[in-house]
Parts: structure tokens; sequence; C-alpha cells
């Protein structure tokens, strides 16, 4: 905790999403089991999910390679899934199937208490997504799942992925924020971490089952941030909205 | 009308905002009425705000010159409204009472079927703000007036003006649709005029007191649009929604 914080600074939240706000290994988990009813294909979604999310942050890494041309997730997740579909035995879908397989991140699930959680947290603050999902993700993520976002924010307004500081600071520069009056709500220590290098308030929320019920526990009280949440309700609470 | 227009093709639509969703023009007379009312100001209200409004245009182009830096709508706002001042008797007005004024764009009212229409409307399209107001003016309305966005797009995105094409451009692009499967829904013909170039669909709508019930007639049915509609209830009923 930094002893300084009072609630009443903070004008806007700003969200990680995948991990953060919407449970992305279950939703791919449920439209491949979906997927494999309809097909009659036999896959481990469990491994082809965590397979998946672990090409994330590599993918990420070579476009700030230099001489590299900045790509959207879309795009990402698309070279990603043409190299996990011969591993999992997926060759036989066609490219309709792939298409549609790759947009389950426009269509993952919010965790339970997320959206009852954004709706008490808007009353009071403005509410955005901060996000290296691209805008259009966002938007048809947020229309499936009824997100009520005040502003749809990604790095790819600036063709930067978090942890960039710069990505931090657009977010603060467009919400009409100096970076102290910005909290970054996130799962994710790393992303907490750069978003405090740049002068933000953080929160970190606990998603014990992002990687899934057998994955190495995640920390539940890390250190160093303003806030430490058991979910969005938790947090709505701390925030006395 | 374009006569191959069909709505099944339209995946999203863009709204300019200042005289389309909202009425900055009586939301100005009015809080200048209370601030009159407050600070037993004489000031022709109506007068002040057409000549703020008459000022947004030469401020902007002013940001297109050579060398020029550019400016978000607030500064712009402010730089007008400071030169209005002593023309309006307003020089006893404290600095904060100048900010809050200036922020009168944050607080604008829509039309009486703006946010019935875009709640339709959201039902069967994405709905997005394309203004030239800066994001977080526009976010502080939405809030205010449950104007019920999907994404908040502003030509600050990349610091450029309607009608420059690569702000039309760039909504289609973060709102993940071709420029023909975007709508630009727009009072003004300038801007319809405008997308259209760059290959958007166009919606007129008409919004005859936009200038005041003493201004000059605007045209309620301008020829080259694909949608003419009175208002946005019209407009979700011609598109289906």
């Amino acid at each position: 905790m930094t002893a300084a914080f009072d609630p009443q600074t903070i004008r806007a939240l700003a969200f990680d999403v995948f991990g953060t706000v919407v449970d992305w290994r279950s939703s791919i988990v449920r439209e491949g089991e979906m997927l494999s009813a309809a097909k009659g294909l036999q896959v481990d979604w469990p491994a082809f999910a965590d397979a998946w999310r672990a090409g994330y942050a590599p993918a990420m890494d070579r476009t700030r390679g230099a001489g590299q041309a900045w790509a959207d997730i879309d795009t990402l997740h698309r070279q990603i899934l043409d190299s996990l579909l011969p591993r999992f035995g997926l060759q036989s879908l066609g490219e309709d199937e792939v298409v549609h397989l790759n947009r389950v991140w426009h269509r993952l699930m919010p965790w339970p208490d997320a959206v009852g959680g954004l709706n008490r947290l808007r009353g009071r603050f403005v509410i955005s997504t901060l996000s290296n999902g691209n805008v259009s993700l966002l938007v048809d993520m947020a229309k499936n799942a009824g997100l009520p976002w005040d502003a749809v924010l990604s790095g790819e307004l600036i063709q930067k992925y978090k942890p960039d500081p710069e990505v931090y600071r657009m977010a603060a520069r467009l919400l009409g924020c100096t970076p102290a009056q910005l909290m970054l709500v996130a799962a994710h220590p790393s992303d907490l971490r750069a978003a405090k290098a740049c002068g933000l308030r953080t929160a970190y929320v606990h998603r014990a089952l992002e990687f899934g019920p057998d994955a190495a526990p995640k920390e539940a009280r890390p250190e160093g941030f303003d806030l430490v949440a058991a979910d969005f309700i938790d947090l709505a609470g701390q925030l006395a909205a």
C-alpha cells in the first residue's frame, strides 16, 4: 500500500481486459467444446487455450523489433492460431471456421462479478478499457458481454503495446486526467508496475483462476499497489462506489 | 438517395455530435441564463452562443496552418471564450467560473429523440461518436446525458479535424469496418460529403433548430445522401433497428 492514497483523488479507472475483466481461458475452452461437439473433433481445449495465450507475449514482442510493422491483436491471434491448428488436430477446419474461432476473443465472457462491479464503479468514475486488444475487438466484446465502458482505449490508438509507458500516458491524456487521477485495474503485477512508473494509481485484482485450476497459484496480495481487491465488487466497496 | 443502398450492409454508425446529437445552442443559453440569475448579469446569451460557435471553424482552420501545433477543442473553445468575455460584459467572472463555463460543452443536452433513438440503433449496430470534440469532452457528455456509445472516437485520436479524410478512414479502421460498412450520421452536409468521398454511407438528420428559431432555414431534404431522417427515431425506423 502507498500511504498517501485517497480514493477521492481518482477521476477515472482504466481496466486491463484479458484476464482482469474477462475469463479468456474458460471462454476459449467452452467455444472449443462447442466446436468439438458440432464437428466430432477430439481436442485438448484447455491445453489449446493455454498455448494460444502463451503465444501472445512473444508475438507482441516481435512487433517491437527494429523494422517490424505493428500488427493488431486480431492479426497476432491469427498467426498463433495458424501455428496451433496442426498441433491440435484442427487442420480440417475451413477458413470461415478458423476466422470464427479467431474471433472468440471478441466474445470472451466476463468474470461473474465484472458487469455488476463495473456498473457500480461507473456511477462514480469514468471507466475505460486500457487493453492491448484492438478497438473493434473491445467494442464487440463489450456489446456481447454488457460491459458498460465510458471509453474504449487500446494500445492500437498509438500502435504500441503495454507495458510501453506511452500507452498509460495516452490514457491519462485522452481521459483528461493527470496520471495520479487515473487508476489502472489489472490482474497482472507487471502491467501495474509499468502504470505505477508513469504515475498512475494501481489496483490489483486477484483472478485466481485466470490460468485454470491447475496452474501455479497467483499471488493474492502482492506488495506495492494502492489497492488489492478480491474482485470488482470488492474494488467498488473499497472505492466507495 | 444512392440507389444501391441496403441497410443490411451497414455494421456501424458514426455520429457527428455537436448539433447532430446535442443541442449546443439551447444548452449554452440555458447555462448562461443560470449564470445570469446567480450573478445578476445582463447578457444576450443567444448572441453569445452564436458567437462562440462561429469562432469554432476558424479556430480549427488555424490549427491546420503550416507550422501550427494541433490543439484540442477544449483549448480552442477557451481561446474563443476569452475573446468573447469583454464583448458580452463577462469580465467579472473569476477563473473558476470561466473554466466552468468553458466546460458547458461537456454538459450539452441531447435533442429530445437522441437517447431513445440511440438506444434503438445500438441494438442492431455498433454506434460511435465521430466528432471534433476531444475524447474527455465526449466521455463527460455521454455520462451526463446518458448517450449509450459503444465507442468514443474523435479527431483527437489522430490530431486532425473533420473534414480531413483521415478522420473518416480512422473510424472505419478502428471499428473494423470497410468504409462502405460505416454510415456517418450528421446534420451538416459538408461533413457528410467528406465522409461520402471516403466511401462511407451517409445519413442526413434535419436539425431545424440547431442555430435557433430565427436562423436561415436548414434544408430538410438535401440531395446526395443515402438516407434523410427527421430525427434519430425516424433514422432507427429507416434502418429497421
